[in-house]
């Protein structure tokens, strides 16, 4: 490296410290809240305890996982060690388990401080309103702050220990890895969970979402912080980190002009970090004050601090450029629009949520037709968005020099994550204040503090749908920024062999054209496995509560406490099971494409993945979103309210959405980025293994 | 041009005076049968009639927008008019005004013919399979060789008048626009009527499925015709031009290498008639035979004469190349094996189909669920095969010479299209013993003649999956050589402009990238416009039964025949109403990003175009007939036969499914062949008038 990155690499350890340091302040604050009622805490221990359960058994199998992935990239990567410098093939497979490690760590931490909050936030919806939102969003702030300080902490070690960009990329992998784990298998497991418990519960016997009676109750309460907060925890700490990594594979790949592009990849996140420590800091709500307008307000707030950070240090540091200032800033700029237009189609006060509501009073069938055909809609804004910020942010970049135009879109993807401290905060609120929502229930606080709870939990649902939409815009951007990437190792590879570099991938070449098609198909198959996955696993867990509810004597009545860990361990071990075939289907057809078609296939392949990837992704949590909120729409007393045909409807529609939303769509994200870097990583392999 | 193809031109029209000779004397073979019963006399002039009047209006409204689009293409099409020679914009003008009419022509007749044929093949189903297969069979055929005849003649005319392959390409282009309205238009027709009489039927009344006494009962059996004879006989009669036109152009932009490039695309296509009508002859059965056998068989026998004709003709005539053999081969063998998956996936016999039914008795929302992850896991085997056939005729042909590999594509595109004629005879032989079924229940023939009507129906159903995948890799083989064509079209500008050709079109061109993104998403929105169209429509005309059921005394009873031309009406007026803006959107999509990002972004804009599409219509037609199957499976007796709740849940999973495989996902096909000529003929526009 040409830079002198020493300022920068302090500057990050500095504000990682701060983070830590804030989110351990974060954390204390939340732990000094007091939980009075003894029902709400013995629940909130089984949560807690469920959490955790999952938790170790995924992480044993993630270890083992990641220990055989680990020596593979030793033997053969970035060259097979009978080839190359073998200290190199040490670096990755070591930076490859630090990504599952750091990942693991924030994502354990967040979980614990979420399950920690659930109840205390129940208990303060006694005093109202601002007491627990304040609890709530200060909670979900310490994964926020976890994920972005870890990720950054992570990058910085390995670049000083290193000095080697690529590096990170193995880094990025391990992240990926867990996100998978983290993501696919956590929403496998919520979905069961909140499936079986809907169909057993509401459906069959007719008792309400949070009855304590349901034996899968707790395992619901336990999916929402596994799936949501662990797993969407990981999936933006894997974006995250592999944004910041193909900016710096790219930025390192550059003809030297002067500026210092790997300070700015740097100097960029870290003032993200502290953007984000801010904007959580300015959080407040009055005190009859509206939730969503808080959250949101907060976002905003983060957005324009981080602007204005960058443009400061683009203003008076050495070697920072404009160009490259005004690319990150569309990217944040369009993902905030993406956020809103995602909104538009998902929130309740607009249109389309009407629409499918009244479609729904006739027949189901209209609830799924009209749900899907607006999803599909949906993805247009999403996509021309995404679209339109590459094309900016390229066409703002390529004046400065050769290949400036991709580190362009690079940097449009770090601006788009630059605050995604932030968005997690607002995303693990969620789950908390939805498990607060039922513990309040269960604890029997009264009906003041269950409206109390269930206005932070709508805010909770609102806000989710808009981090999702930001979630998949980042990714998008990330993995064009990946494709780059890809191109730089595959170019390296060719320029170490003598060979000739490739300057792209034409659509015109069979080869590209033959992994377009094949890779376009990987995420529908990919997001089918997962579902069907759900789909099994359900079965399952509804075949134990049947047997509970037929075996347990007094439990129908209330007189005994069904067996809770029964259905937890179904979950859990279903949720693993399945996960497996999903994620090896995405890597073998990588690999099958790579050895068929060589680097071009890879290309195509790359390109397809994120084209069908994203349309899925955008159409899967969409309607999902959209179906939940008509279903709750109609349950406010709408088409007849509760009870009524349309509300049959759209509670099949609901259950259609659960798999959509929270299983397959985001985890489709995940899918896209392992894709992206198995194939970065195994680019020499590709290049010279193989048959086209 | 260089070859002398005054040989093939007379060839050209002698196959086609054989398949219109044939066709004649099939029509009158069939018309000779006799149609004893007044009441199924009367019904089937009811749904002539019907079929008249939605074509009449249809083609009304049709031709008003053919002749404005002409106009638009007289004034700036290939050129505008100011710069250019005005004899090729005239040329254009009235060759797209051709490939409307001819392909009118064809579907008017083969409407004509399978409404006649309905009937007297109930009237023979008395007499067994025998004589009421052939009778079926042979009416559909009169449309698979009108098609073919009309479209060769069509080309045939074309060139030998103006000598100029582009121009075919707008005569394709007409054949689009009538495509588009004709299977969307009819999709939407005949699937409004369908929901709309199963919604009030067989559900609210609990009548059968063509009980008499339902309003819409006729308008759903008009709807067989227009939707799956006329539309799916317009669709291929678009996919086959458009292949032959895209490999006319490809093949007049090589550089002469000793080969006669258009004479072999001209006799490939000659020979895939003659085969058909061999074919067509070749189709016979036993006494008590099976008729999807008969049917595949003819199909096999068809492939098998293509094979051997074109090697003799490989073999013996000058400047043909057994390389171009080999890929039109590739082609259509792939064809076939598309066909047979697409059956896997959809055939009752086969585990799928049994495993969605057993999805079924947990609820709806399992069929839904397990019905879209198989729709979109079947789309996987089509779409590698596809980019299989691609990659295999790139690469048998790329030594040829340069630009050969694409014209290879084109070839395995021709090939597959080569037995059209009998595919579209397979495929109309569907709705005309449908509709026998229909008839014979109204005209109470009795329960033998039912059963042999449903057994005659149920290989219709097979088939017509199998056709349906068959047209879906069709029309993706068609569209990556009309990207070639696309790219020749701007490279002919360009060169006569004097700038540098562009060679291809890179993914790492950001402006490229754009294109992708943006054509990605036209088809998930343009099938979503579809689906809402069909929803809206539906339920004007359950409203308009209702009203009937409610005012018209004594219909319940029987007594008085209802209104049928009302609901005929509200299918016309809606389908055509619901078209227009799905099909305006795919066209103002293409124009706006030509004229923002040019030639590069329209290069991307057709590949996210294609894939997409692919990945869409593969699943929204697979998922599809898979519901509609499970349904039957269930209906036959098992998991708990009809009544249950499992078939409740399947029935919904077919509502949802109609839309899905009868007007969305095949009109995707369309769609992309109509983006993809509005794209060439925009050629010149986009190179010099665009943003970036």
């Amino acid at each position: 490296m040409r830079e002198n990155l020493n300022l920068f690499f302090i500057l990050s350890f500095i504000s990682v410290a701060i983070a830590f340091a804030f989110a351990f302040y974060l954390y204390s604050w939340v732990k000094k809240a007091r939980v009075g009622n003894s029902r709400i805490e013995e629940v909130s221990i089984l949560i807690k305890d469920g959490a955790n359960t999952f938790m170790r058994r995924e992480y044993k199998i993630l270890f083992t996982f990641a220990f055989i992935v680990a020596a593979i990239i030793f033997f053969f990567l970035p060259h097979p060690f009978w080839i190359g410098n073998i200290k190199n093939n040490l670096m990755m497979a070591v930076s490859y388990l630090c990504g599952t490690f750091f990942s693991a760590v924030a994502g354990k931490i967040g979980v614990m401080v979420a399950t920690m909050s659930n109840g205390r936030v129940a208990e303060s919806a006694k005093e109202g309103i601002r007491p627990a939102f304040l609890l709530g969003f200060r909670g979900g702030s310490v994964m926020g702050l976890l994920v972005v300080g870890c990720s950054l902490l992570g990058i910085t070690l390995i670049l000083i220990v290193t000095g080697d960009s690529s590096i990170v990329l193995s880094f990025s992998f391990g992240a990926s890895s867990l996100a998978l784990f983290a993501k696919a298998g956590g929403g496998i497991f919520t979905k069961t969970a909140d499936v079986a418990a809907d169909l057993t519960g509401k459906v069959e016997l007719g008792i309400a979402e949070d009855d304590p009676r349901n034996p899968a109750v707790i395992a619901d309460n336990v999916g929402d912080n596994v799936g949501d907060v662990a797993g969407m925890g990981a999936d933006l700490f894997d974006s995250n980190v592999a944004a910041m990594a193909s900016a710096l594979v790219i930025a390192s790949s550059l003809a030297d002009t002067g500026l210092n592009n790997i300070s700015m990849v740097l100097c960029y996140s870290v003032l993200g970090l502290l953007s984000s420590v801010l904007g959580i800091m300015s959080a407040r709500i009055g005190k009859n004050g509206n939730p969503t307008k808080a959250l949101n307000s907060s976002t905003y707030t983060t957005t324009l601090i981080f602007l204005v950070l960058t443009a400061i240090a683009t203003y008076i540091l050495p070697g920072f450029s404009w160009r490259i200032w005004g690319s990150s800033a569309v990217g944040l700029l369009v993902g905030v629009i993406i956020g809103i237009t995602t909104d538009y189609f998902t929130d309740d006060s607009c249109p389309i949520v009407q629409k499918v509501a009244s479609a729904s009073s006739r027949g189901s069938a209209f609830t799924i037709l009209s749900g899907v055909s607006y999803g599909f809609i949906s993805a247009l804004p999403a996509m021309a968005g995404i679209a339109i910020s590459a094309l900016v942010a390229y066409k703002l970049s390529e004046p400065i020099g050769e290949g400036y135009a991709i580190f362009g879109i690079a940097m449009a993807a770090v601006g788009m994550l630059s605050i995604v401290g932030m968005i997690i905060s607002n995303d693990a609120y969620g789950p908390i204040v939805d498990n607060a929502r039922g513990l309040a229930e269960m604890g029997g606080l009264g009906e003041e503090t269950i409206k109390v709870a269930d206005e932070l939990d709508s805010a909770g649902n609102t806000v989710k749908a808009v981090t999702k939409g930001f979630s998949i815009g980042a990714a998008g951007l990330t993995v064009i920024s990946l494709l780059g990437a890809f191109l730089s190792e595959v170019n390296a590879v060719l320029e170490s062999a003598g060979l000739d570099i490739i300057t792209g991938f034409d659509i015109m070449d069979p080869v590209v054209f033959f992994g377009v098609l094949v890779g376009a198909s990987v995420p529908a198959v990919f997001s089918s496995l997962l579902i069907l996955g759900v789909d099994r696993n359900a079965e399952r867990m509804v075949d134990e509560i049947h047997r509970q509810f037929e075996t347990v004597k007094g439990l129908k009545e209330g007189q005994v406490s069904p067996d809770y860990e029964r259905c937890i361990d179904i979950a859990t071990i279903g949720a693993l099971r399945e996960l497996v075939p999903a994620g090896l289907f995405a890597i073998f057809m990588t690999l099958v494409v790579g050895f068929i078609g060589g680097a071009e296939a890879i290309g195509g392949f790359l390109l397809g993945n994120i084209v069908s990837g994203l349309l899925l992704a955008l159409f899967m949590s969409n309607s999902g979103g959209l179906w939940d909120n008509s279903k709750k729409y109609i349950e406010s007393g709408k088409e007849g309210g509760k009870g009524s045909n349309a509300h049959k409807a759209a509670v099949i529609g609901d259950t259609v959405g659960d798999p959509f939303k929270d299983t397959a769509g985001p985890s489709i994200n995940t899918q896209i980025t392992v894709v992206s870097l198995v194939s970065s990583l195994s680019a020499s392999l590709f290049v010279f293994f193989s048959i086209f």
